[in-house]
């Protein structure tokens, strides 16, 4: 056996036991009972030992110095290898342990501290998650910035200075677009109504079937915060119901089917190796969210979906497919990142993206965050935060460390604006399909151009061969200019 | 920290690890994508691996060899760890992957004879499994008794004599007994129309309420062949639905609970420990059978059970409770021993039994096989095996190599009969409750009597000191002679 083989063969069951941790997660989530929550920490902080010993294991080190690769593919397995092991192992295990603990008590006195608007009870606790944060940060940096070096785990081979320069290209044309959209005559009618959580459930299957989940290797739970979760062979998805509101269920079904879809993608050689995994969080974000809304929420399979609901709900308050278009894209006021629509959203994600920074650099103090959040929340959205739970305390993110992970959201719009733009010039008969409720030659084009490839290429290599062009915020507002006038009559 | 608390920390996670490892034999059988089987095979070879390597870690051997347990608890601990580390020990890799490697494949090859009908394309590859089997026997049993040495895995601390003594003690009254019911004027009346499956599901809940399940910490799934997995604070029950039989589900079910109550009934101060696991494989039907049979099908259950199907299904073709008590009991002629009624269920494993120890010893070739086996059923059961899939290649346990399983099934019946005798004195109300529908002061006994020791005392100690007497298989044969002599009317 070569050094390369011996590795890989090490690298397939750290994958497998990987594989099997992710799924103690989803269990958690849908199926366990309730009073197995203790147990279940054991179990997790179990495996994660294992795989922490196999993670830092020194053969990795001995076999990265010796392996040769053969060919691209052999190169890259290699790169990822090493950067994981060289991460891994810049991170001392006092302070690997320290994070944990200090997170997994964190998120439980941040839900606390939401249910009782209370930010002064979580602000210490965030303060000490962002000293951990800023020695981890420093420790992987190796002398770069703390940030960028943060960011690498969602999102390798970019930079805060190059999402910030694509994020203030966008921010006045969005809060400019949305202006507008407030001040239109034209506003489009609410959905109301109850709608049974069966018939919900039912519709979230068929819509998971127009995008082509595939239910031999997956299937569909309920869940409070929907997710997927796996690879390879098995990708399962999760959604809930709300019973007032059944776009709700419908587009986190597709947008999860856009997840899971990816991985499954994914070409069948890559599995059991890094290259068998959606390459970063934004190219992730980027198939779930054209799954979701550039397809999902067009006019054309919003046509379809109008027909199967009044068939399914017997009738609905909207008069026809083009109202119900224009219901489905409602934007309105709120306070939420999770509930807001196309237009807001990346305004949601750029706030936390330029305050994360400025906790992390020590710009920015915890004592000064709440009064930080509201004043910018105010500038960008032209409404104040009502109460702390609406606003600095509405995610869980910081509370667990996660600093670094929002700006592959908006990332995730950007690409999924670049290949949507590609994807309906070389796939001209999709919005037809798509009105007959199959996303099939979308679903085609993005498995052939972005999804098949893995981990192999870097994010913004695999935009960019997938749209022929340079990655820029244009396509995406575009589109949104475009969609939004019409409906708005601007 | 002293040798035994390192070892019990090190103890700790390979019991963590070995518990995630089986909640994925519960999720292949209850929920996985049925695309995910080459996955899921890596994902329990990963798994299986990292356990192996801890079971032979050779840091165990040294702990054992200096820590000094401060109580019995303790010296059972470490008596438990030393059995379980020297038999993994005795056993060579190369041996452990060649049957891992041999039964994985001869359980498809059964499969498909028991499909075909065809034992001659079976048992070569049987010839396989019991030569590594016997290779394995020798390498455990040190110069002792082969079957003896495989019998430890699942009843330790007995022999096969002690046990043919037992069910040479019982097997003239049983089959005297079956022969008396098969000639009775009075039989009872099938049960026959179409009974939902919700319904059943519903049923078979409010069962599993009776006997105490604990839904908190358990949940119930549909699986082909119903099985319980799990322990601590998460043991889940499985159960089948077939729509003309509905006792097959509710029985099922409540033989489950009997499972699953067991391991959730340890104290949980033995979590995590090796005292945290029913002590043997007899202990634990022990407790399925007592749930199942002198609970479940005893008339004062039946007579609350008559009750709430008669209502869930809107009559049934049984006229009352006293009819309904002779139905659930009904003894008819069957091959199959999963189908088999009180009374033969014991004959069964006998056959098995006596062919699987001459099979190890080298006594019955593979080859004169379908012969005994078709020879011993006439005599023992009156009538001729009409064909293999319904003999010797009706069970799936000799292809996986589970020699010395079988007997356990009968020990646990013979352990329930003595427990049942003892719990009807010391519980003077519990039929009234059972008739109520309530098993509770039946669970409590056994829970304090039997289900809380776990491990720390070996089965015979365990069940002698509930009962206050010796095992033997009196108290089972006078309760199936009572029981079915008064259905019958012999």
């Amino acid at each position: 056996m070569s050094a390369f083989n011996d590795l890989l063969a090490f690298q397939r069951q750290t994958e497998a036991l990987s594989s099997v941790a992710e799924r103690l997660g989803w269990d958690q989530e849908t199926v366990m009972p309730r009073g197995a929550t203790e147990q279940r920490a054991e179990e997790i902080g179990a495996m994660e030992e294992v795989l922490h010993e196999r993670r830092t294991d020194p053969r990795i080190g001995e076999w990265l110095s010796v392996a040769e690769p053969e060919n691209e593919v052999e190169a890259r397995i290699l790169q990822l290898i090493d950067r994981d092991y060289t991460r891994t192992n810049r991170i001392p295990a006092r302070l690997a342990a320290e994070l944990a603990r200090v997170t997994s008590r964190a998120q439980g006195i941040w839900a606390e501290a939401r249910a009782n608007d209370a930010p002064q009870d979580f602000l210490p606790t965030l303060d000490q998650v962002l000293m951990l944060k800023r020695e981890e940060a420093a420790a992987l940096a190796d002398g770069g910035d703390l940030y960028d070096a943060l960011l690498e785990d969602y999102e390798p081979d970019t930079t805060a200075a190059e999402i910030a320069r694509v994020f203030d290209a966008m921010r006045p044309r969005l809060v400019a677009l949305r202006d507008d959209i407030m001040g239109a005559d034209r506003q489009p009618q609410p959905l109301t109504g109850h709608f049974p959580q069966e018939t919900q459930l039912r519709l979230a299957r068929a819509c998971a079937g127009a995008f082509g989940y595939d239910w031999s290797r997956g299937r569909m739970d309920i869940a409070v915060h929907p997710f997927s979760s796996g690879r390879w062979q098995d990708s399962r998805i999760t959604t809930r119901v709300v019973e007032t509101d059944p776009f709700n269920c419908i587009y986190s079904t597709i947008h999860e089917v856009g997840h899971s879809s990816y991985e499954l993608g994914i070409d069948p050689d890559y599995a059991f190796t890094p290259l068998g995994r959606g390459v970063s969080m934004g190219v992730h974000e980027s198939q779930s969210r054209i799954y979701e809304n550039q397809m999902g929420r067009g006019r054309a399979f919003t046509g379809w979906l109008f027909n199967r609901m009044s068939d399914a709900f017997d009738g609905l308050n909207i008069a026809n497919a083009d109202d119900f278009y224009a219901t489905v894209n409602r934007v309105t006021p709120g306070f939420i990142r999770t509930e807001a629509d196309e237009v807001q959203y990346n305004l949601h994600i750029m706030l936390r993206f330029d305050l994360e920074r400025d906790l992390i650099s020590g710009r920015l103090d915890t004592d000064d965050l709440v009064e930080a959040w509201n004043s910018r929340f105010q500038k960008d959205f032209g409404v104040a935060v009502d109460r702390p739970a609406h606003g600095v305390l509405q995610d869980v993110h910081w509370s667990v460390g996660l600093f670094g992970y929002f700006p592959t959201y908006a990332l995730g719009n950007v690409y999924a604006g670049c290949l949507n733009a590609a994807m309906r010039k070389n796939v001209p008969d999709l919005a037809q399909a798509l009105a007959e409720g199959d996303a099939a030659p979308g679903v085609e084009w993005l498995r052939e151009n972005v999804q098949r490839h893995g981990g192999l290429l870097p994010p913004r290599d695999l935009i960019e061969q997938a749209t022929g062009a340079a990655i820029s915020p244009d396509p995406l507002l575009d589109y949104l200019e475009e969609k939004f006038g019409a409906i708005y009559g601007l």
